[in-house]
């Protein structure tokens, strides 16, 4: 049976969840799980149920199994190769953010189109210029390409890792790019969330 | 009528798309936004009902006024006020992400404990050490915070911005911070988007 987009999403905020879990409880309720990504108990429930875990009643689901039912539904116990091309600020924060490789994902490229900037950044992770994106990506099996370059160059970055084989992009840069059916792409635009979180804030405030 | 935060969310979505749209179109469809935002025709069409604007057939919106009208019930035509606390790469990253000042917040001030830091950064915005939030926070009329402190300190900077009377908080820390009810709260977690690209990848390869 196929998963719609927004299972995926939400099972993948479980997993991010269950994985941050610094209690080391054993189980976890329907309603914890809710709360925690913004959901309803329902649709919790329903979107477990497609992983054939059953919860007890009263304890809800055991973690572990939990876990390693959606790693492997989701194939997220695997890990997955990652470059980043970019490295303003944006580009060398993320080149480091530990998170990345807590959560299964190891950045193993970062490229910028600047040889000054490669030759002075700080990092542990190799860097290249951007002419070497095809080479690297195919040498280092590299699945996900994330941008963090300037609006201006954002597509031309999409168009050298779409090129280089990539099939899935998360992109910072503040222009959408326009991508061919077949790439997973999605766009994460911080202003978004401060909308979102400003209008809340007014709306509370009126209810007063 | 109270809104839901599904509904507000692709709210401000919408508004993000039609803000950032290059073309100067005069009309946009519900299917253009629908697939913009990634959701269906008919939600898009009942989200927009709720704000008394109506769609010519064929044409669709009239961008201009559904720009008015959502800036209006999503209070987005003002500036807003925005801190930043850390300053490490992420958030020296973020204190000058050029388009906050695009889409209406005006990052106003940068916290961050050390005083080092302080004093080598680079920027416009003014800085200050943390002991100096609750004043700042006070005197600029600063909404909501950002925190980009690492994991260990995520609690103290949501609890400091708290108790400077900060409503909204957009989260960049690698750890959930717990905050009262009537604060609206966002966590931002790249790794989460990683999953779900990752797991989309793999779904479309496997289909093949």
């Amino acid at each position: 049976m196929e998963l719609s987009d927004n299972t995926i999403e939400r099972m993948c905020k479980v997993f991010g969840h269950l994985s941050s879990e610094r209690h080391g409880k054993k189980f976890v309720s329907s309603k914890e799980l809710a709360k925690a990504i913004g959901t309803t108990e329902y649709t919790i429930r329903k979107d477990i149920s497609f992983l054939g875990i059953c919860g007890y009643t009263r304890k809800g689901y055991e973690v572990n199994s939990l876990k390693e039912a959606l790693g492997s539904k989701l194939n997220l116990n695997k890990r997955r190769k990652a470059c980043i091309v970019g490295l303003g600020r944006l580009g060398s924060a993320l080149l480091d953010y530990e998170k990345f490789q807590e959560d299964g994902f190891e950045i193993v490229a970062g490229f910028d189109c600047s040889i000054n900037k490669l030759e002075r950044i700080q990092t542990q992770i190799d860097v290249f210029s951007d002419n070497d994106i095809k080479e690297i990506v195919a040498q280092r099996a590299i699945e996900v390409g994330i941008i963090a370059v300037p609006a201006s160059r954002a597509q031309e970055a999409a168009d050298n890792l779409i090129g280089a084989g990539i099939k899935g992009i998360l992109n910072f840069a503040t222009y959408k790019v326009i991508v061919p059916e077949n790439i997973i792409y999605l766009n994460l635009d911080f202003t978004n969330a401060l909308r979102f979180i400003a209008t809340k804030v007014m709306i509370n405030r009126s209810k007063k």
